[in-house]
């Protein structure tokens, strides 16, 4: 028996037309550097928004589910292109700036971008790469930057604010199935070609009434957000769809992303609310200590990208802003779980412990682990399993250019068609996460899991040790065994066998656990961000060039 | 282009096992009337919600999408029912228990239902009708009550405890489509037969999404709301399943619903939120002040249903509870506005009065308002108009019987699908929504619009009027004119033309819309919820039964 409830889908046109309309007085604000930043009502955001997709249609020729890319910062022009785009029933491709200059000339090859959309600030990274660009037949350039490096392009160039100049601002848009392509992102993994992840309008749609709900970030017309996190990382977590929707302020950094700047704006600007990773608030923090400003506007912080370390946590508590963690990928939208702590553990000494977990999960996100041997593991907070996630804002699958079937690859994907997300950790009874390793790194030895990170932890607290790395080796008998690479402070002597008894007695590893090769290396080596290169060490010690004692 | 998200359904069946697991803590209290409350976790109620599933199919042969019709206060067993009926694939009927007896007999042969659950001190208002419910195969009882009068009945009769006891507590639940039909509810429209809304368990799914975001109730698993609006009314304006997604506590009122019991509760379950129309907060409030009690932990009241006025939200005000206007109605699931103020009003002069209108739409209704000759009229904050909506949680029909087509009348519904509400008000540019009249009362005189609240309002700010009325009349002129019925004040006497002088000097009514016909009444008449009743007044004009000067 169907409902007799009418059939409206849940679109991005509708959050256009609605923050345009309802919340017409609320605010883009937009960082320039120096003097008064630019500010821009929704509803000038939202009739500009139209003008560009006329500027998009009419001028450009985009059609039907064209890519039209965009390389920009976090501003209003770049609010304007999350709206226009989906809304005329085109695909938004958010380019990270950050990738290397030959990823990124795959991903818009593979997306086949018509459109690129570049602030002006950016043509010297984007000039050199536009020869490979073959698919790309216009590019737009907004804001300051000297445009020289684009003559003489294959491409045409176009001036944004002439081109939306006169543009009527009314469009008849379609109604796009809510099912369809709306924004696409790629990931750029360790491993193989980067992944495009394709949202449709339905998950932007159900993401940002998640985000907005009090459960989550809880924001409304009375906040203003600092939105850090960049618009090309996973659509800025969501939040210029979410605060379009009801009204909540958008505070835009655009290019100036250091401690200086971010302080200035928000001593200046007072956002209630800012989201970024945590290398941004360790910056923002030592910057506050060197020249305190007035942040007291600021209350919550939602902190995602990588764990926020407790000391930076307590360093926020402080200041009286409270930090909240949250856990995502760009597979998810990215909300998968936010760290408010449950409302038995508030006031208890519980409720720190709570908030170092990566959150809880809301009802759209369906979670289960899964152990070594593909068994379901208990939500008891102590069984480890790598995490799968199911719901209507997650990807099933990944885009593979225009004319291919979506692809699902096994060690992304389920059988059952849920999303396996490398991520490894436990699940406590009342549904908050904590993630301990990435699957990639956890050792499965015998049909159980040993955690890389336990082990690094545990001999990282040994005072000889300066840093640990732990990684899986192969083992005729057990499948796969810890090997303990360790890096000794100045003056120090190996003693592995001291090492392997501090492990099992002060650092609570089981005894199956203990690794029997241990080397000691004069560094760890590590990946451009910082992190144990893994990968490294593993080759290192398939081809003999590890010194390992085995005890 | 399609997105590569996964193809997840919005169902009940998710909000049911989301709360159940992550909010497994969380608790329904049912007051009792005397001793302690009963207290259930929502782990609990889920579970019973289960079993309940498991004897409605083995044991009473519920089926496909049969109709499981409740008669029951709001309580924990009605939650369960909440759950259990739409997540086993059947509809859940919720019966109003304030109806007359030949229209709820009429209601449950029109749903075709199977299967009544009722609580045992209803039986006494049940048994009568039973005879005359044809498709009813069985009644469960739950609660306290004597069940001789059921004895007899051409239904089997069940206990609610012994049928769900032993029942195992997992289910291999479907996975319905997010468009089937999950509950009903009809409305009892002042003329012809009740219509049924058939809500989905999309509409449930984002309905419940909407409640808790921070701009509309915005509750928490920190959160305890007291449901005083009944369960068979609109879903109890939806908050047993917004609760249910979130965490947040249910205290409900079961059959004590009077200002004493309803204050004890308030001061011994300290909830933070209550929901209720405003005749329980003006009986509360009077109980309040005859017997003042702590009612501190209350910090947020959603009021709807009716208008709320000024001078109990000022009071409520002065006990330092937020009373918050929302408007809706069962057509619309119910949540259509709510009444926080924007941002800019906060603090000014203003807020008062945004707090008074109806509420501003939260993005997925949309509004629009139709003049007297069809045209749209704009958000002005003057133009007043019919208010027609759109949305996924709105209805687009009516049910119409097992095997018929959705009805769908022209006084109802719109040709491209919008909800025609019934309603006459005006919208502010900033998208909220004032209402001034019911669309059938106000006059239609020259292709204009006359309110004959406004007429009324000003009327009754005449020192010699006690109570007045005014309805539409037909007019060979113009179409329709205003009809004045004055009730007077003892010892004042009729003058009508210095009553029409008042209406045009004090009252600000345009000239052309000063009734000319004029007729004085002992009492206006009056339905049986205290309305005026037009009807009436209307046939007893058409009749020639009033005695009417022209002036």
């Amino acid at each position: 028996m169907l409902s007799t409830m009418q059939d409206v889908p849940l679109t991005v046109n509708r959050i256009l037309a609605h923050g345009r309309l309802v919340h017409g007085r609320s605010q883009v604000t937009t960082w320039t550097g120096e003097g008064e930043p630019q500010r821009r009502s929704f509803a000038e955001v939202g009739a500009r928004a139209v003008q560009l997709a006329h500027a998009l249609r009419d001028g450009l020729g985009v059609r039907g589910d064209d890519r039209v890319a965009t390389l920009m910062w976090n501003n209003a022009e770049h609010v304007e292109t999350y709206f226009a785009i989906p809304a005329m029933g085109a695909v938004l491709h958010t380019l990270n700036l950050r990738l290397p200059a030959e990823q990124l000339t795959w991903i818009v090859n593979h997306a086949a971008d018509r459109v690129i959309i570049v602030n002006g600030s950016l043509i010297p990274f984007l000039a050199p790469l536009l020869p490979h660009l073959k698919t790309v037949e216009h590019v737009v350039v907004s804001g300051p930057g000297d445009r020289a490096p684009l003559e003489g392009s294959h491409a045409q160039v176009h001036e944004y604010e002439d081109l939306i100049a006169d543009k009527p601002t009314t469009y008849d848009w379609p109604e796009p199935d809510e099912r369809q392509a709306a924004a696409m992102c790629y990931t750029s993994g360790t491993t193989g070609d980067p992944k495009g992840v394709v949202y449709s309008h339905r998950s932007i749609y159900l993401h940002s009434m998640q985000v907005n709900m009090a459960e989550s970030m809880g924001l409304t017309d009375r906040d203003t957000s600092l939105i850090v996190v960049p618009q090309f990382h996973v659509n800025a977590w969501g939040l210029p769809h979410a605060t379009f929707m009801t009204g909540v302020g958008m505070l835009m950094p655009d290019r100036f992303l250091q401690p200086g700047p971010l302080a200035e704006m928000i001593e200046r600007e007072k956002p209630t609310h800012a989201a970024a990773v945590p290398t941004i608030w360790q910056g923002l923090l030592a910057e506050l200590n060197a020249r305190p400003r007035d942040i007291s506007a600021l209350t919550q912080v939602t902190i995602g990208g990588s764990a926020c370390p407790a000391s930076l946590m307590e360093a926020f508590d402080r200041l009286g802003v409270r930090v909240c963690h949250a856990w995502g990928m760009t597979e998810t939208s990215p909300l998968g779980t936010v760290a408010h702590p449950p409302a038995h553990a508030i006031g208890t000494e519980e409720e720190f412990g709570y908030r170092l977990t990566q959150g809880r999960f809301p009802a759209g996100v369906e979670a289960r682990l899964t152990g070594p041997n593909g068994e379901r593991l208990p939500w008891d907070g102590r069984s480890a399993g790598e995490l799968e996630v199911r719901g209507p804002w997650i990807a099933g699958a990944y885009y593979n250019g225009p004319d291919a079937e979506p692809l699902r690859p096994a060690d992304k994907f389920t059988e059952d068609g849920w999303l396996k997300t490398g991520d490894v950790g436990t699940i406590s009874p009342d549904g908050y996460l904590t993630l301990t390793d990435r699957a990639k790194d956890v050792i499965k030895s015998g049909g159980e899991w040993i955690s890389s990170v336990a082990l690094e932890n545990a001999l990282m607290a040994h005072p000889d040790v300066a840093e640990a790395a732990v990684v899986a080796v192969p083992d005729d008998k057990w499948g796969e065994r810890p090997l303990a690479t360790v890096v000794l402070k100045e003056g120090a002597t190996a003693d592995f066998e001291a090492l392997r008894t501090f492990l099992a007695e002060e650092g609570g590893i089981a005894k199956w656990q203990l690794p029997e090769r241990w080397t000691v290396v004069t560094a760890v080596p590590k990946t451009s961000v910082g992190k144990f290169d893994k990968k490294v060490l593993r080759r290192q010690y398939a081809e003999g060039e590890l010194d390992v004692t085995r005890i």
